[in-house]
């Protein structure tokens, strides 16, 4: 029998986090404060974020960061997750390229999205904080926040992106079966909200205009803390559990990625499974690819430009150096809502800029063939946002079928898509 | 760090179904050819199902069936299972008994149906049927029968409870991902389906009707065999790999359940997780409990009577000896569809009879409030099935704080709810 799930033990879970800024021959050029335009320093970012957050965001120096005991014991609740060799795509897609995938959707929540809410609302709990908020999207990184809020005993309040809210109502339930206060943004319930109902009164929303409501709402209650989730640089650190663990596995599986795949939203997932694999980059051990596949309707990295940008629609946040559309950018309504979003994280611009990764930027019609393919293949129905990932690894398979070459193609699959079926609906009715 | 989950190694998956038919004290009494009588016959069950199904459903004498290696290798996608110990709900219930459950919602398709799916789909194949056909309630079933069919290589086509086809037009489309076809039962597509809609124009369906429909397919059509998610004995034997591997997993956590708890439909989810442990009862080396979790909706165990009825509407299939509430019964329009079935398995029927089991009724509201708990402390929504047995483990442990005893208990999570969380949404909006 052929091995196709590659498992880890408990006791191997990561026991530290990986920063990559401390490995990066060019570090990210610094925040800035908008008023005044001076480098942002970790205090600047305490009304806002939990200490220790902002200290992990502006860290360039250590390459390593303990988690904490608390923040393990609840990864163990769905960690390690699998390695998986995907025999079945490879069949279908008759190529000799290895297929594996990190299954990421084993989470409870059903996405990569808790690695970092655990260890936000931890930290949150640690100092104090009684209240947590944040946007969401899709929906994934809300369920996620809500769900570790719950177990850290904080109240949660979510800004849901009207149009994700809409159309996906059952995110919302889910936040609310874990506790959760959940409002559709942009609301009237803030000034960022008024302001752009009253510019734009039927406004979609975006995770712009989200983010802008959520930080104001940390910013005036007391107790309050605001977390994100993708874009910046510690939530990725907290997701580089992904490839720490991965990168075990395929040693297991006797193989080395060539490729490494994953979807691009802000940079978190990507960067969760790439950041541990490019440090041998970096010290010159390994060649490896590294692929971020963005949706075609929101293409910051392969046609945004790369410069300084709010991170939010109002111009609450600092001004970041990074790829991006316009911190106004409103995307069209596709259907992967945790890939709406205008900017890319400073770490993986600054890695974009000096060549240390491709992106490639897929059609939803696309995505969702592939991902409907890898459903049939391998019985798991993908996120939205995951079948951009799997359709750029389509491409690296079927570019080595014409080629002959076997190479190793390694993939994050970010999160299952099974509350976003709706989506599938309209690709099976054509109307996508 | 305490242990939560204990999981076994790929290759301590069993390699054997349990056949509890061969330990049984008072074996079931034989089902009944309608119209003649006669005990039914191996043969007489060949145009409906195949020829290796058959075998096993009437089997009393063979303790062990072997898994074929094509089930197992499939099986490897997601089992072993983890079995977990419920700390977060222990501590919520501040009860002194240890709740452990086995986790069957990390299958692919969601549930534990699909350990029969693929035995079913992989003996159909092997004989050269071309099509597969089933019934569905609340969609699950058919999902996994889908994804079985599809990787065997088969064409399925799903009869689906009209109610649970409106309720859950989501599991519909999962079918439909997987290239099943689906059609709401009552159709018009059968004669069944046609006198059943004649005599009740906008009848809601139920599994009863829908197995009428998929069973006449079957007989009507070449090179296609009838399968059944549950109540026959075939599928509890295949089911048997949930105990199995539970019973080592009790064994790394050094504990030995005293009360086995499972929803109950038509009994393949409480049979797969208690007949291993019920073996041993019947040895005489333990004194476990086994309850069953039914909906007051569908009370068969609790209130049906025992006799001969049929396992269908329309009387297609034998007469079993079994608890029912009468083959034209149409409960209510829980949201539990899976468990919306007028009898019980004609195993579980003999083991509730001669006391080896107990059952319990739970109400929807009940269910939910139980599965709403549940979800906020070990963050797994669980599909609404799977609520009736954390709520009669809620009872249970609630009868250990009273008493004061450490009872190890355990349920099997026989999926999660994330397609149904319509279901959510109107408990949580105060509508159940």
């Amino acid at each position: 029998m052929k091995q196709k799930r590659f498992f880890l033990r408990e006791d191997e879970i990561p026991s530290q986090w990986y920063n990559i800024q401390a490995d990066m021959p060019v570090k990210p050029q610094p925040m800035l404060n908008p008023a005044t335009r001076q480098a942002v320093k970790e205090e600047d970012l305490y009304p806002v974020f939990a200490r220790e957050l902002c200290r992990q965001e502006l860290d360039t120096e250590h390459r390593w960061f303990d988690i904490p005991d608390e923040v393990r014991e609840q990864y163990t609740y769905y960690r390690p997750t699998p390695l998986v060799r995907a025999y079945g795509l490879e069949k279908e897609l008759d190529t000799p390229a290895h297929i594996y995938f990190k299954n990421e959707s084993v989470s409870p929540v059903g996405s990569h999205k808790l690695n970092s809410a655990l260890a936000q609302a931890y930290y949150c709990k640690k100092e104090g904080v009684k209240n947590v908020t944040t946007e969401t999207g899709a929906g994934q990184w809300g369920t996620a926040l809500s769900y570790a809020a719950r177990l850290f005993g904080l109240e949660a309040a979510v800004y849901q992106v009207r149009i994700s809210y809409e159309q996906k109502p059952y995110r919302r339930s889910m936040m609310q079966v874990f506790g959760a206060q959940v409002t559709p943004s942009p609301s009237m319930s803030t000034r960022a909200g008024k302001d752009i109902l009253t510019r734009t009164p039927h406004h979609q929303g975006s995770l712009g205009t989200a983010i802008s409501e959520a930080v104001e709402l940390a910013r005036m209650t007391p107790d309050c803390k605001y977390t994100l989730g993708s874009v910046m640089s510690h939530v990725a650190l907290h997701q580089t559990v992904i490839g720490l663990e991965a990168e075990k596995q395929m040693e297991m599986a006797g193989e080395y990625p060539d490729v490494v795949i994953a979807c691009f939203g802000g940079g978190s997932n990507f960067g969760g499974i790439s950041f541990p694999f490019m440090r041998h980059v970096f010290s010159g051990e390994r060649k490896t690819r590294f692929v971020a596949a963005e949706p075609v309707a929101c293409p910051k990295l392969t046609r945004g430009k790369f410069g300084y940008d709010f991170g939010d629609e109002a111009g609450y946040t600092p001004l970041m150096p990074m790829f991006t559309l316009g911190h106004d950018f409103t995307p069209a309504n596709i259907h992967a809502g945790g890939l709406r979003y205008h900017g890319a994280g400073v770490i993986v611009s600054q890695l974009l800029k000096d060549g240390y990764m491709e992106a490639v930027d897929i059609g939803q019609h696309d995505s969702f063939a592939a991902g409907c393919m890898f459903a049939r293949c391998e019985g798991i129905i993908p996120a939205p946002e995951s079948c951009h990932a799997i359709a750029a690894t389509v491409a690296e398979a079927l570019k080595c079928r014409e080629s002959g070459e076997s190479k190793v193609l390694l993939f994050n699959l970010s999160g299952h898509g099974l509350v976003d079926m709706s989506a599938y609906d309209q690709y099976i009715a054509g109307n996508l």
